[in-house]
């Protein structure tokens, strides 16, 4: 623990992209300039196809890479509420949603960055080993050079793991918005609250400093991690993402897409 | 008119994997070793994730071509409704679908063959100019190369014209299974109906050996065009699909799918 | 055990109007006149405006007593995978589409009779004793006078147990279409099998004169019921439906709507 | 038109309830205290089951009566798209959505007070005769006492027609938050803009003192009216809405619900 080093460079990965028709959710615009790297919803728990062509298109223009968020088929539960899936659907909902948003990137030669599980479909194939192998098989199968992104920590789950001895980078990242079980199991909101601005600050902070993160009960959670994710629908999410920006700032590290 | 050569080598193709969820639409196992292109709902109009994996599937194990057939987004309405689209949402429902079903195709490292408006879909772009440009230019960015599909004629329809000045193969396409106006335009069923089998052979022939098909007053139509084309929705597909393999074989035509 | 008497009236009820769009799902017109009771899908898993409205009408012609069939929001799987909910989206669905369904009965001066949950939600409120209460009080608020049909047993259900309390009647039916566990659980299947007709007919006239269904390993399982319930979406739905209407008639019990 | 008598008291109606899941639609808690009838959206272009029923209760509190205001199944395009349909389609999406409304209001005790069709729906049935007397008939069969709203002018409308000759009491309506065509049409807009509250305020006042509104173009446009209807969609809905008040105030009308 004592030979913990802070990673140098860190990226900021936001959920975007995720209003539906009319209605908005999270102020893109205000939020892009300020990240590096984008989880576009892809329709099926928010986002639609008007909306995934503007944010990549909003983040091309901003030069931050684009990764696919795929989630439940949830419009009402925002894909927060857990939907059992058998093997056969879940490599499917992946192999469709990431499929739509590669069309986006494609038709504006920008790349597939990395996929990236949404809320309860995250839970799920965390918890679920049959179905984290099986989404793991289909995201290979569509996208087999891309980049994975999950919450610290990776070990254990098998979404991870396989792609990992497939060859796929896995990042992993903290998140200074939501809270954690004392057992380091990210807690997964049915709809975003306000964050307290110094304790994300102050989550940052003390996980590039001494590589660990405050569970809610106060408890040392020691993640290995290198990137910070935020979420775009939060009631204050502009100011957790210049929170976020200064703390990186503030403690030396500099802040970079990986691997662009 | 007397300088008509009947094609030595047509295809057929078949709009197909349109089931949604428990709800079965159209014989798809039996039909697809009757067919050399399958055309495959994107999830719009009909079709969803798993389906859309087990028809191409299905496809790869027939060696047959597969394309995409998006629709309007109108799953009550089996996309045979019209609804006015701006040209930008043209655009998105097209770079949607086509990335959706391409997802699938790449997973079974097949080509994406061509694409192919959909019912109520394609006569929005046939009738309105501006749709049909952006529709095209939509499909250019995306699929570079693909071939399209598209009922005869193509003459005067902006989405053909523009692709095909962008180099792209227009394949047209006749219709055993539908009726044409006096003036050679295609009738669109909301649900489609059985078809007289004597009729679907006699269009089929006189289309082979004249260049002409009837329209639904008798009327000859002259129609360039090298595929014909099929329903998997009506109640008697699979015997229309023997009766045009039978057509086609009798007038000494061969049948092969176009460029693969 | 010895002093069973078997029901001298039983109904017959059945899931019907389950179709969508342009799919067709069960038999309906060859079904109605073979039941007394249908259980009309709400367009949350099955059923549109259009086919709830045909159904209502096809049940008044044949005087089929109409009850509502609410199920989860989820076409995609037909209702049949566990979505988790809380209480107030409980209440909610369950207001919503049984007023619907209401809607299209004061259109042809008919009652609501019933109110029977559908598939999962039938097995979340009988798993969930918070969401079954929530589902009591908005049935009882919604429909203050009507009928619950229940799959036997209602003991232990607090969807039954509140109702009953506030002066519902609780019907409770036996399955021959559907297995139950040796612990006397009903076994919801995802998608229909085909039904084994003997087995069928041998269950019902077994309930009839016994009290008692097979478990799916033969265990004897001792049901309080007065209705039997069978299901439109399976492959051979019209012969159940037969053969269950002859075993009712063979062992000398009358086939009749509860309360009409 | 020199008889012009303003009318001594008029209601405010506003289109509410419109979220869905998780996305907001409109300050409905601030503006439900300034208005004095709600139409609440019924889950098919906006609304979800919890958001009507917390709607529902909102309107309840603040004594305020409730419509139902249904519209086309659309939410992609918050049924501001039209989408034709046939009489049968038109009769049946009024009855599911008013009957569904109906349920959260009967579980409250509070009656239905009137139907008003929302965007493009309004539009279609303006436009379509056949549409317009289907919506009547259906209206009249599930609502057989209820008020009818529409924007002015209910002439030559022929769901206006037939539910007044039924003995439906039609309200209509003039809109200080959108412009009139030079023929007195309404024009819908696909998604609200902020509105000009001193146009907003100077149309109320003019159709009060004069029984005109103005034109896009300036010209008067005589409307009889006797409600003025905001939206709560709109970027400054609740500064409309008390713009709206005292407006009416200023010219010595009063503000009440029409026969509550």
């Amino acid at each position: 623990m004592t030979d913990h080093q802070p990673p140098r460079i860190v990226d900021i990965n936001c959920d975007l992209g995720e209003g539906f028709g009319n209605w908005v959710m999270g102020a893109d615009a205000d939020i892009m300039p300020l990240i590096t790297t984008a989880n576009v919803a892809c329709g099926f728990h928010g986002g639609d196809p008007v909306i995934m062509g503007r944010t990549v298109e909003l983040a091309d223009q901003h030069g931050v890479v684009v990764g696919a968020h795929p989630g439940f088929h949830d419009l009402e539960g925002f894909g927060r509420r857990m939907i059992p899936l058998d093997p056969e659907e879940v490599a499917a909902i992946i192999t469709y949603q990431v499929g739509a948003l590669t069309g986006f990137l494609t038709a504006r030669n920008m790349p597939l960055h990395h996929v990236k599980p949404h809320g309860a479909f995250y839970a799920y194939l965390r918890d679920n080993e049959t179905a984290g192998a099986a989404a793991a098989a289909a995201v290979h199968r569509i996208a087999p050079e891309t980049l994975v992104y999950w919450p610290a920590p990776a070990q254990g789950a098998a979404f991870c793991e396989e792609l990992g001895a497939l060859g796929h980078q896995v990042i992993t990242e903290i998140y200074p918005d939501l809270s954690y079980s004392p057992e380091g199991k990210l807690i997964i909101q049915r709809r975003k609250l306000k964050t307290d601005l110094a304790f994300a600050s102050s989550q940052v902070k003390r996980f590039l400093t001494e590589g660990v993160v405050a569970a809610e009960d106060g408890t040392p959670i020691r993640h290995e991690a290198s990137s910070v994710c935020i979420h775009s629908d939060g009631p204050n999410a502009v100011d957790v993402a210049h929170t976020v920006r200064a703390a990186i700032t503030e403690v030396g590290s500099s802040i970079a897409a990986i691997g662009a």
